[in-house]
């Protein structure tokens, strides 16, 4: 099937989102099949305005350094397609801007609700008759889609957590007189970024002494005395906390602050705080400092601290994509299975969208401490291969380079 | 003079401190006149009270590794000691330990205050005349030490601070809906650090967009509308803004959020919350929303991206400590003046500690625009030679490897 391809990324950046921009365009120069190689700006906004980007226009050393520039390098939205019993618009906006441009393979990079609306695009495609190739890349740093032994974008947020908390534990040692560090880490739904933080702890000794994730119950007195039972032995604690922990009731504690969470426009809560909430309560009832530490989006962002398993995967999804689009496959997800951990090997294999849509994969118990305020060894061989080994990075000038895009219009109408 | 050499760590932690700890064992090692290598653990409290180590005891690769291990691998100390002509007791105590231990060569590793004591140490010992080599060696994060052209530590966290608010900036510019985020950054008394903020938008044009040091009165009003125009242009606004700003009063505007700020044991204010505190109004005043980002200790403690020059000079400066200290030096401090930038060269002269104890250097006047709200290109010749160049790091299971030392604590009594 000859036509265009038209790639876009969705929801949150990542340090490595851009490699899987880069697997899908250099793969797809050598198809003849695609005839043109197109971006939407701003996810499926861009795509549904027009504003849609020609990348045969952007020079090869660009396109090559997107392997190492974190952010999402042609921006993104965090759009949810409505039902298309309900509301049938944007669709019939979409498929007309997918004839205008001739695009054949919709080629889409992002989590859950990205996954949600490929599958949506591909089967709305179908119901009218539209020929059309709807391929999804995953990508979150939550780790949390399912039918995948990981996604793009968990092992550099992993690598840079692990780091992280091992140059902080270091760093709060330092002084006599100890105290607490709460690190609040992301991950809404799942603990696998929060669990990453115990690597150095497992490993050495030295780090998270403490680990909280949201699918155990979070109980602030069984909290406090276990911080007291650290500082006691040890006079420094440093704990590691997910943002989206929540009571036995449900009730997240960053609600605990005060009127701090609302709606976003998926009615998922906006997380925050929990952190400062937690370093407060420390300083009162144990009488020792307190320090609290939110990662924010430092730690997505941190492409030079990249994974060099997960630039590489994120990169072959990209190009996997690419590959099973044009032979033919439709409503499926690039995933991950691993075949085994020692040696590491990954195969890829095409999922049925229908099966991950808007399920979340979360850690598994056989990784959480009986006591829920800590991290197994057993965890150990799941993460240490896709964090282990550096992504290598070019710096000019003593920081890293990032890609500067033309972005060049299209005008269909000159095709 | 024969005799054992005592080193010990001040001050807050840096990305490189543990590198000139590393200079002074090995340099120790190559003179004879150096009977024995100890080193007091949480600085000068651990020297009075007789918790010092012997460095001999130590395995050669985990002295070795101190050049990559970030925080004070010996524990530190923020103990101002007082005026030997009011309070001659902590004196006392410290010549009968140097008695004690056959201490001829005090090395002191720390900023201001630390300095502070090596001068006083040192005409203590000249006043009681016990004969011992007192000399300084320079360290801080600020860059506010007075009498040499920057200090180790400074290098690794500017590149730090240039690396994540270009990331932070990648970032924020991903979603169309654009938004405020403001970066807080160490730095007391000297914009230093946050000048580097201004590097990635100097080299690339794009970072922070705007830049507040605390060497300029911060006006909230003029703030305001400087985020408004650029939200206006861009969409995202990024602010570098420094923990230590103040407004024409000399009220420092993290006390505008409230009671937070307290005294700690310096007489310093204790500083933090003013990034959140600015969010807020941003949010109020422009109807943006705003993310608050403290790079909190991370910034310090980042020795995964150190920077090549800083790390070599911290270790430079520690061995040439060792080497003016059997030369005769005396209550000085090791500086480093530049010879040119271009090729970069410096060299390193004691300098007297009579005119560095208590003396801040300030960003100068020539790297701050007019409008108080950004940093001039010229900064890039001053700043670039300092982070340019990656430190080389061993990894291990996707980790950078930390010393772990034994600590074998010296009984004097069987020397």
């Amino acid at each position: 099937m000859k036509g265009a391809l038209l790639f876009a990324q969705s929801g949150g950046p990542t340090a490595v989102i851009n490699s899987s921009a880069c697997g899908v365009f250099q793969e797809a120069k050598k198809h003849p099949e695609i005839t043109n190689i197109y971006a939407g700006l701003y996810g499926i906004d861009g795509v549904l305005s027009g504003n849609i980007i020609d990348i045969n226009k952007e020079d090869d050393e660009q396109i090559e350094l997107l392997k190492q520039t974190p952010s999402s390098a042609l921006g993104s939205c965090r759009k949810k397609m409505p039902d298309y019993k309900k509301d049938e618009a944007p669709y019939k906006a979409l498929i007309e801007v997918f004839k205008k441009y001739g695009v054949r393979y919709f080629i889409y990079n992002g989590g859950n609700d990205s996954m949600d609306t490929c599958n949506k695009v591909a089967k709305y495609c179908k119901l009218v008759g539209y020929e059309c190739a709807v391929v999804g890349v995953p990508k979150t740093v939550d780790n949390d889609l399912a039918s995948t032994d990981h996604c793009p974008g968990f092992g550099s947020v992993a690598k840079y957590i692990a780091t992280t908390i091992h140059e902080i534990a270091l760093d709060a040692h330092v002084f006599k007189n100890g105290r607490a560090v709460i690190v609040e880490i992301m991950g809404r739904d799942a603990g696998w970024i929060t669990a990453s933080a115990a690597v150095p702890e497992l490993l050495n000794g030295l780090g998270a002494d403490l680990v909280y994730v949201p699918e155990k119950p979070f109980d602030l007195d069984k909290f406090t005395q276990q911080v007291k039972e650290v500082l006691d032995k040890n006079y420094t604690c440093v704990v590691a906390v997910s943002e989206g922990i929540k009571d036995k009731d449900g009730k997240y504690i960053s609600e605990y602050a005060g009127d701090n969470s609302h709606k976003d426009s998926f009615n998922h809560v906006q997380l925050g705080d929990v952190c400062f909430f937690l370093a407060n309560h420390i300083t009162k009832h144990c009488g020792t400092k307190a320090r609290a530490i939110e990662l924010s989006i430092v730690q997505r962002a941190a492409a030079h601290l990249a994974s060099v398993s997960d630039r590489e995967e994120a990169y072959n999804c990209g190009a996997e994509a690419v590959k099973h689009a044009v032979n033919g496959a439709n409503n499926v997800m690039i995933s991950m299975q691993r075949v085994s951990s020692n040696p590491y090997k990954i195969e890829y294999v095409p999922a049925d969208l229908d099966h991950i849509a808007n399920a979340v994969k979360e850690l598994p118990d056989e990784y959480i401490t009986e006591d829920c305020s800590g991290i197994k060894p057993a965890f150990l061989d799941y993460i240490l291969p896709l964090i282990e080994g550096e992504a290598p990075v070019q710096y000019k000038n003593g920081i890293p380079r990032a890609t500067v895009l033309k972005k060049v219009i299209v005008n269909p109408d000159n095709n």
